[in-house]
């Protein structure tokens, strides 16, 4: 079994290293990284093709199989992505505010990096270059535990980027891999207290879970959503077809699609038939409260589960209900906290559910699958955050930083 | 024992009440409480009398019988602290910042209440109503569960808050008492998952160490301070003199205070002896590495245990370094990221001493006692965090918030 305290060690002194680095030579190591990246391709296609047998023989869906899968051009598009990071500002040592205080001291509120932050993840194997870059540049030393499916896939990219560091004579242990994909292990990893300044699970509910359940280490809790589009009785008819039809099926996989479709007793009517043709385009599977079935062609009745399921599939709950109240009580009672939108045209409306809903992003007007890293233009995505403490939505590289605070005095003793 | 569920459950209730309401009438409920608690002297005395009559029978010490003394002055004290907290800005509904994304998306990160805070503290009376009128202020619902010693006290306090809430038709679950002081039901407070949205421990190490091994909601670690003081060999006798007598004397017993003081070689010779004399003042006993023991007319030699330990006391460990470099390393051993300080002349090593020191506050030419909320400006103080996450350093109002993004669109999907 992997020596996790060992690790927690070297990743300890490469995080203090980490942390004195400048900027400039932070991104010199990050394009060192992504070149060599390209240049190991082959041998990292190889090790690919071992994940994919693997996944073959293991009668992995097809779905799966095509995330697990690497080819030339998503490892060129792994380079970039850490060239990406690199040319992100570097949060690091910005003094967010200085003030002088009453005793004539200088105080400054300074970013300064996490230090050891601990990633578990999912299949696919580009989360390893990206979280690994994302850590880097934000001076943080990082431990990455991977999915058994992409096992080797991700041993072998966190082996060459630990070579290149090496190269450039700086520690290894920057970029650390916990090459046992045990049970175990992944506890050990949830309780390395003393090593571990925050862990960050990435991947699906149970994932997500289980890691809540065992971890005695600071944990970001990320990306389950169970999130509602609620359709006001001054909504207009097309825009919400829209956005109801972009938040369900664009990418129906992701955290940050709709599950669950609110309508108001006013307009089920007109709206839901309309609603119904354009999402039969993809298949939708409807699960309706009594009023909407009535209203339905073809819908099943929907469980009270139901109401606090994330599908993640072609599947919608649908729900009349009497008014906006309504919509948000019920939106504050199922919700992950994640994303939430309204669509309507009337003013006090929009302005009651951006206030009165409790979620990560609040959309008025718009489709849930806005809320991402990149598209709130922070460049980057560690994670969406649904807790409240230290980061909520998209955490982008500020979100895996802390502050200290910096004094300059001049001999001042308290009285 | 206290049904804990059930008090969560309103507290939830009320959080959600509290976070609705503008900062107008916050502060005219916050007013209204510091009224009362003024108006109900006599009760409260009262109450405070059976606290202190038990402490006697406990034959606790005359410092903690002194801490838990209630007067006419100290309760008008701290109705004064809840009206200055009524004065304090409403961080809650601040849009920190909004932008436009290339959507055309208005993206604003908002300000918002945590939710439901839990706090767990010692002794005083007086941190019900701190933290009571904290929390409110920033549109939490609160949890206090206080110390056996001063049960009597604390419960007529909250009941006192409660009563004026309700008089003011508002709901009393916003401030909530757990009358209770077994140690299972603070347990289960630890472990109020889904209801706390953080617990803060107010107190010494090992209730510090006790929340941090048990709890399983979100924690913010906070007050144990093993701060040090370095003289390089570029110091002035007189500063250094002054702020190691100021942080190790002024206060001993408190978490800013100094606990070991490190000595470049090259001043320990003509420094400790004046230093020896000055501290001789306070009766402080000294504990000293060799060299230090070789320099002092009377001390003791440290152990292994003392360079890690907060005395809280008239006991100042000391050990001569041969360099910053080595002061700096033996600071990151052994610190338990509070305060750290050092005094020199020399630009260069302030400033690597800045940066290098790994704590919450660190400080060039000043006394680690000035790390306080109040002394850095913001008003107030909930404690002092030692972790990384969420917040470090002196908490204030914006410390009890998170934030969430409202999102104006004008009916965009994502392509």
């Amino acid at each position: 079994m992997t020596d996790l305290i060992q690790l927690g060690k070297q990743a300890k002194q490469a995080a203090y290293q980490l942390g004195q680095l400048d900027t400039k030579r932070k991104n010199e190591l990050l394009l060192f990284m992504a070149d060599q990246i390209e240049k190991k391709t082959a041998v990292i296609l190889e090790a690919n093709q071992k994940d994919l047998a693997q996944a073959e023989e293991n009668s992995i869906t097809e779905t799966m199989q095509d995330r697990l899968r690497l080819t030339e051009e998503r490892i060129s598009d792994m380079a970039d992505g850490i060239r990406q990071v690199a040319a992100l500002d570097d949060p690091i040592g910005e003094v967010e505010k200085m003030w002088k205080n009453e005793d004539g001291l200088m105080i400054g509120k300074q970013r300064v990096p996490l230090g050891v932050i601990g990633i578990i993840y999912e299949s696919r194997p580009n989360v390893t270059t990206d979280a690994a870059s994302l850590c880097f540049k934000s001076g943080n030393a990082v431990i990455l535990r991977g999915g058994k499916e992409a096992f080797h896939s991700n041993q072998i990219l966190v082996s060459i980027l630990q070579k290149a560091l090496e190269a450039q004579k700086f520690s290894p242990f920057a970029i650390q891999f916990v090459d046992d994909t045990s049970r175990e292990t992944a506890q050990k990893l949830m309780t390395l207290n003393g090593y571990l300044d925050v862990l960050i699970p990435r991947g699906g509910a149970s994932l997500i879970n289980a890691v809540l359940k065992t971890a005695t280490v600071p944990v970001i809790e990320t990306g389950t959503g169970n999130c509602h589009i609620y359709i006001d009785k001054d909504a207009q008819l097309k825009m919400a077809t829209d956005i109801i039809v972009n938040a369900k099926c664009q990418r129906p996989s992701v955290c940050n699609a709709a599950e669950t479709l609110l309508i108001h007793k006013d307009v089920a009517a007109d709206f839901l038939p309309v609603i119904e043709k354009a999402l039969n385009e993809y298949s939708v599977e409807l699960r309706a409260d009594e009023q909407a079935l009535a209203i339905f062609k073809q819908s099943v009745p929907a469980t009270e589960e139901d109401w606090a399921t994330e599908f993640l599939d072609y599947i919608l709950a649908v729900k009349v209900v009497n008014s906006l109240d309504e919509a948000i009580e019920h939106i504050n009672k199922y919700n992950t906290k994640h994303s939430e939108s309204i669509v309507s045209d009337n003013y006090f409306a929009t302005q009651q559910f951006l206030k009165q809903v409790d979620a990560a992003a609040v959309y008025a007007n718009a489709s849930t699958r806005f809320t991402d890293g990149f598209v709130f233009g922070f460049g980057a995505e560690i994670g969406i955050s649904t807790q409240k403490l230290h980061a909520r939505g998209p955490m982008g590289l500020e979100e895996l930083t802390s502050t200290k605070y910096i004094v300059y005095g001049d001999g001042q003793y308290r009285h």
